[in-house]
C-alpha cells in the first residue's frame, strides 16, 4: 500500500524511520507492505535519501489513485484542514498527529470519513505514543465513561517534577527545560495549559460523543506555582500536577485544566518527568490508567504508524467513532464543586479567627513560613470566590485546588 | 444482534448486567442493539428474570442461525474448547475470559476464526478489564515489542501489599485474603504463580507472534516471601512484586514468573492491592504501562462485552491477529542473566570473607537481623546457582531476584 506523508519535521522524520526500520513486522500486521511514495514539504532535502520522494504540490498526492492513506505531520490548522478535507473526499484515509486540527474539526472530519467509507485517525494527537484514542473507541465500549483525568503535557510535568525534587522555582526550571529542548522558546502553549486544553477537548468529545469546544474549557497553567507550594504539598502527603479533566457531574459535563494537589498514593502522582498518564473511569470497568511518553519523535511516530496500519487493515470500512458535531454545553464553571488549599501572609494576629469566620471549619496546615495555610471544605467555585473576596486586606500567597 | 452466553457464574452475571445497564451506549458503539438470547447453564434460575433464557443443550445455540456471537464465561478447558471450535466452525464469533483455554489453544482458535471469517476474542483473559490484548494487536503495531513485564495476579499483589504495609507474614495475610474472598480456599493457582504464568504465555505469544507454551515458563510463587524480606526491600528503596515477564534477549525469548525486588521509582512499584499493571517496551514507543483492576465481576465483564461489541462491529471481517501455531523455543532458563539479593544467617564470623571469595565484589546490605545480606553482580542463573552451592554449611534465609 502506498501512502503520502505531509511534512518532514521531527514527527515526519520519525514516521519515515519507523516505516523503514520495522518494515517486516509492519507488513505482517497491516497484511501488506507499507511504502511512502511522496513527502510533501517546502524544503528539498537534496542531499538525503528521502529527497527523491519530495513533492511541493499537494495535488500530485491528491490525484494519484495509488495513494490510499495520507499521513499529516505538519501541525497548525491550515493547510492541514484543507488537505484533510480534500483527502477524505477523494476516498483516502487521513492520519494525523495534529491536536489543533482534531480539537477544532474532529467531528466534521470523522463524518466526512464515514461518508466516504474511509478513516480519519488521530491516535498521536493525544498522549504521543500512549494508546488512548483507540482504547476509548474500541476497548472501553461496554462502559459509560464518567471521568477522564490526565497529565497530558510532558513539558509542564517535567518542570513540576524538577521543582518538587530539587526545591527550585518555576522560572529557574523553565530555563533548564528550554536548554534541554523540552520547552519552546515561547513556552506559553505548554505552561499556560493551552496544549493540555486541546487534548482534553479531544478526549471529552470522544468519551461523551458530542463536540466539546476547547475554547469553553477553563484553563490555568503552572506559572504561579512556587517552590513553597511544593514544600506544603510534601508536608500534606501530596504532589502538584497539571491535571486536565472532564467529568460528568449530576448529568452535566464539566472540563478544566489546572494545577491540582493530589495525594501521593494516587496513580497519577507517580507520573513524573516528561511522561504522561491518563486516568479513565467507567461505570463498569472502574479505573484504568494509561502511561507512557506523551511526546517526542519516535513515540509520536509510533502512534502515527499504528494508525496507518489500522487504516490499511480497515480499507473500505469506516471504524465507527462516536463524536457528533452537536456541541456540548459545559457546566457553568462557577458551579463546579472544589476544595482549595489557601496560603495567607500572616500579617495580622487575628488571621485565624477571620478565616474561621469566613470559611467555617477548615483544616489548618502547619506552615514553615510566616503564613497561615488551610484547606477549605467542598463548595462551588462561586462560593469560594465570594469568600476569598472577603479576605481583602490580607495578602493571598496562593490558592490551589486540592483533591484528596 | 443476538448472542449466547455460556455459564452464569460471577463473570456471566456481570456480562448480563452490563448489557442491560449500558444498553443504549452499547447499541451506539456496536452499531446495533445487543441481546442475550440464550444462557447455557446446568442450573435453572427459575426465580430469576434470566431463568427464561436458560438452555441446557449447547446444540440449541449452535444450530440457531440468529446467534452470531457466543460469549464463554465458564472457565476450565473443557467443554469450553469443544464449544469454541464448534462455534467458530459454524461461523459464529467466540468471545472468552478463559485464560486456560486461550493459553492452550489460542493459536489454533485464532486460525479457525480466520478460516471462517469470524473472530476469536479474549481481552478479558489477561488483566481483567484493562485493555491490553487489543492495544497489543491494534495499537502497538508500529513497534517491535521486546519486553512485557506485568503484575498480572491481583490476589498475590493484594497479599504482598498488605505484607509490606502492615509488616505481616504471608500465611497471616493469606488468611485475610481468603476471608475477604480475594483468595480461593485452595490458593495454589494464585500464590504459586500459575495464574500469572498462563497470562504471560498469552501476552508473549501475541507480542512475539508464535506460540509460547505456559508449561515451558519457569514459575515461582510468593509463598517463601517473609516480612523480613519486606523490611530489607524498604531499606534498599525497593518493593517486592510478583512479576510475570517475557523478554527478547540476544535474539532469543525468555519468560519467567517470580517475585522480584524492584525500585520504588519503577511505575510497577505503585501498582498496589488487587490492581494489575502491565509494562510494555517497544523499539519505537519506548515504555507504556496499562493499569487497572485485573479481576472481579464487572471489570472482567467490561472486557467481555467490549469484545462482543468488537465482534459485532467486525461482522464478516477477521481482525488480523498474529499468533502462529509454531512453538517458540524459550531461552534455557539457566542462561538468563540475573542479580540476586541474598540473606545468610550470620552463624560464622568469617561469613563476609567467604561471600567475598565466592561472589567477588558484592553490594552489602545493612541487616537489622543477625544476618549477612548482599546483592550479587549480574551473572547467569547457572553461575549464581553454582556459587550458592558452595555456601553449603551456611543457612540461606532467602534469595530473591533484584532489578534496579
Amino acid at each position: 500500500m502506498k501512502i503520502a506523508l505531509l511534512g518532514l519535521g521531527t514527527v515526519g522524520r520519525g514516521v519515515v524511520e519507523v516505516i523503514n526500520e520495522n518494515k517486516d513486522s509492519i507488513a505482517k500486521r497491516a497484511g501488506q507492505p507499507i511504502e511512502v511514495k511522496y513527502i510533501l514539504d517546502i524544503r528539498d532535502f537534496e542531499d538525503e535519501e528521502v529527497g527523491r520522494l519530495i513533492v511541493k504540490d499537494f495535488n500530485i498526492i491528491l490525484n494519484d489513485e495509488e495513494i490510499e492513506i495520507v499521513a499529516e505531520a505538519m501541525g497548525g490548522v491550515e493547510p492541514a484542514y484543507t488537505y484533510a478535507k480534500a483527502s477524505l473526499s477523494k476516498g483516502k484515509s487521513f492520519v494525523t498527529s495534529n491536536k489543533e486540527l482534531v480539537a477544532l474539526y474532529g467531528a466534521e472530519l470523522l463524518e466526512l470519513a464515514k461518508n466516504n467509507e474511509v478513516n480519519f485517525l488521530f491516535e498521536a494527537s493525544v498522549g504521543g505514543g500512549i494508546p488512548i484514542i483507540r482504547p476509548l473507541n474500541q476497548s472501553l465500549t461496554a462502559d459509560e465513561i464518567y471521568e477522564i483525568t490526565g497529565i497530558l503535557n510532558g513539558t509542564t510535568n517535567f518542570i513540576l517534577t524538577k521543582m518538587k525534587e530539587e526545591g527550585r522555582n518555576f522560572e529557574d526550571v523553565l530555563k533548564e527545560a528550554q536548554a534541554l529542548g523540552y520547552a519552546e522558546k515561547n513556552p506559553e502553549a505548554d505552561v499556560e495549559g493551552y496544549d493540555a486544553c486541546r487534548k482534553v477537548a479531544i478526549l471529552s468529545s470522544l468519551a461523551f460523543g458530542e463536540h466539546v469546544s476547547y475554547q469553553d474549557i477553563p484553563t490555568e497553567g503552572i506559572t504561579k506555582i512556587t517552590k513553597e507550594d511544593m514544600a506544603y504539598a510534601e508536608q500534606i502527603g501530596c504532589v502538584i500536577k497539571l491535571l486536565a479533566t472532564c467529568q460528568k457531574q449530576d448529568g452535566t459535563i464539566f472540563a478544566r485544566v489546572a494545577p491540582v494537589l493530589i495525594s501521593k498514593s494516587h496513580p497519577l502522582a507517580m507520573v513524573n518527568d516528561v511522561f504522561n498518564g491518563i486516568f479513565v473511569k467507567g461505570n463498569v470497568i472502574g479505573e484504568v490508567m494509561f502511561y507512557g511518553r506523551g511526546a517526542g519523535k519516535l513515540p509520536t511516530a509510533s502512534a502515527v504508524v499504528a494508525d496507518i496500519v489500522d487504516a490499511a487493515k480497515h480499507k473500505g470500512t469506516n471504524i465507527i467513532s462516536l463524536w457528533n458535531r452537536e456541541k456540548i454545553e459545559l457546566k457553568d464553571k462557577d458551579q463546579v464543586k472544589v476544595r482549595y488549599f489557601v496560603r495567607l501572609q500572616k500579617d495580622e494576629a487575628c488571621i485565624e479567627n477571620v478565616v474561621k469566620e469566613i470559611f467555617g471549619d477548615t483544616e489548618e496546615v502547619q506552615s514553615p513560613y510566616n503564613e497561615y495555610a488551610f484547606i477549605t471544605n467542598i463548595e462551588t467555585e462561586e462560593q469560594f470566590a465570594e469568600k476569598v473576596s472577603r479576605l481583602a486586606g490580607f495578602t493571598i500567597m496562593n490558592k490551589i485546588r486540592i483533591e484528596k
